[in-house]
């Protein structure tokens, strides 16, 4: 592989949640947790673009007090590949910041923008839908995002609706559209010309800045200040900066926008409960040590031991070393009030 | 209290088993494990004698691979009154040994023995009745057991019949039955005259040795020979002595048992299930850090971390730092199939 057509791999770390508590913790979120037993999600997403782009290219944003939990997950990756914000300012920022940083590198340099904290079954799939995907972003100078064609009337993602088809496989954007309702949703699915929007995008660096500059201008001068000689520290900049959406400040006002279906077996694993669709042939999901004996229906998950479960189905069981959790599998949001319970008690140790 | 009115108390912690997995373990059996989040169940049993025999003169029986664990229960504990057993040789030896220990150091002592791993609720009331008992056994030169009152037709214990009152609360012993079928549990339940063998009974050294040298010569003259100027080691003696309990050894030859029948909420404590007849008022019995949202009916049991359960009725929850066991309440002997797997894979550091 030229390493002029790599792109360049930055990796959105920044989340905080507690949906899966015990495994995720404030200092150790979802995409730092290991759901699957296969090691943390970050590093599962660092690992599958790897082909497209070696660690040295792969930068990860994320916030300050998960520098140590990525670096640890990711033994790999420069220090200077961790941009760590101070302060939470979403995705604009974000994005911002690692297209100022890389195109000082590399002003040629196409991005790769992906979430932490994603599952991808067919991996080879996605590897080489990112390889069109650079390529289109680079020939076409323009922002490539992927669109997962739905599988059910699913109201929890937004959707990317397509409009001509501009290249083989390659398409024009008629709208971004917010989370359906259902009735919304099963017309997207029984249309066919809409496609979920996995928050992955592909497009030159030079690019995201000037679209920056163009739609949120204060934004961008903010991120601009962080470099050169007369650099300020983010712990100064980083509160002043607009909290929006890269969705909000570009992909939607942008005329630069296209989408590339694909499918590779794509999640965005929101609960316990989605692991269960990635139980795969067996009548359980596993994730870790685990014996199940006379049980269906389970996700069970064990980090630093065991866990053991006789005779019980469709529960959510999990271990770690300092708690265990045990849901019915169709109410495991219900880990929330757990969480909100150690949050009255002050529990700071395990949240 | 008048030191010489003191029993010697002797904790027979020699027990192995698995019905408490993941709490219990091969190092750690059920005797050295904290099942109602009140410390290691034989320090409850130590604890609750200290009003009748201090430290001092307590005892506790148990294999070698325990002792360090034992000395790690008790810390009070003096090294030289643990009598540590190179290999199980069932409770006639075990109380033999003790005997003849003790006996070296107060001839005149009287015997209080008790099993390390047994639940009383009215301590008081266990106290008292220890009390009369050690004096019973010392005026009468007797060996004096406690029989707990049934209040259900139990197959899993042994029973006493009770005969003539020879003095207040004190009877002489009919007979000692074998765990019944469930027709002459009813029988006894209905008669009023048969009592729970608890395996506690209180008797004057001497008293112990005499009868071991009338019934079971061999063996007394075996734990004799760990004793004098020419003592040999228990590693050398132990192997070679007849494995008989002090049931069938002596009780059930002598004619010098008698009975106090004594109410004190007494419990063996025989499976995880067995731990929900101790949750006082509550919905489910709790040990431990336990949150529990929305659930009735279960037991909860965590020993160095958390247990949160939310929605989830009649199961069985246990946490320890290297394992999580979740099983039906009315199915926790299933526990085994658990260990049986465990020692099918030769997983030693979690059997």
């Amino acid at each position: 592989v030229n390493s002029e057509h790599q792109p360049w791999v930055v990796i959105m770390a920044g989340g905080v949640g507690s949906r899966f508590w015990p495994a995720s913790r404030a200092a150790r979120p979802k995409q730092l947790a290991d759901l699957f037993g296969q090691g943390p999600m970050l590093r599962m997403t660092s690992d599958r673009l790897l082909p497209v782009a070696p660690i040295e290219r792969q930068l990860v944003v994320t916030g300050e007090i998960l520098r140590e939990g990525v670096a640890a997950a990711l033994p790999g990756l420069h220090a200077e590949n961790i941009l760590a914000e101070p302060v939470g300012r979403n995705t604009a920022a974000a994005v911002g910041w690692a297209a100022l940083h890389i195109a000082e590198r590399d002003p040629d340099a196409v991005l790769a923008v992906v979430p932490a904290d994603q599952y991808i079954a067919d991996i080879p799939a996605y590897q080489e839908t990112s390889r069109r995907a650079v390529a289109a972003a680079r020939e076409q100078d323009a922002i490539v995002t992927l669109g997962i064609p739905p599988t059910r009337p699913e109201t929890g993602y937004g959707y990317i609706e397509r409009a001509a088809e501009i290249g083989e496989g390659l398409f024009n954007v008629g709208a971004f559209r917010e989370k359906p309702d259902r009735e919304t949703a099963l017309s997207y699915l029984a249309d066919g010309g809409f496609l979920w929007n996995a928050g992955m995008f592909f497009m030159p660096a030079s690019l995201a800045i000037r679209e920056l500059e163009r739609f949120e201008p204060e934004l961008l001068e903010g991120l601009r200040s962080l470099f050169g000689p007369h650099a300020r520290p983010p712990s100064e900049v980083y509160p002043t900066l607009k909290s929006i959406s890269i969705d909000y400040a570009v992909m939607e006002r942008t005329d630069r926008v296209r989408v590339i279906p694909g499918s590779f077996g794509w999640s965005d694993v929101g609960s316990w409960e989605a692991l269960y669709d990635h139980r795969g042939d067996q009548d359980s999901f596993h994730a870790g040590d685990v014996i199940e004996i006379d049980g269906s229906g389970n996700v069970l998950s064990s980090e630093g031991g065991l866990v053991a479960v006789v005779g019980v189905s469709d529960l959510v069981v999990v271990h770690t070393p300092d708690a265990t959790l045990v849901v019915p599998r169709a109410d495991s949001q219900r880990v929330r009030e757990v969480v909100d319970r150690l949050r009255a008690d002050e529990n700071e140790e395990l949240l």
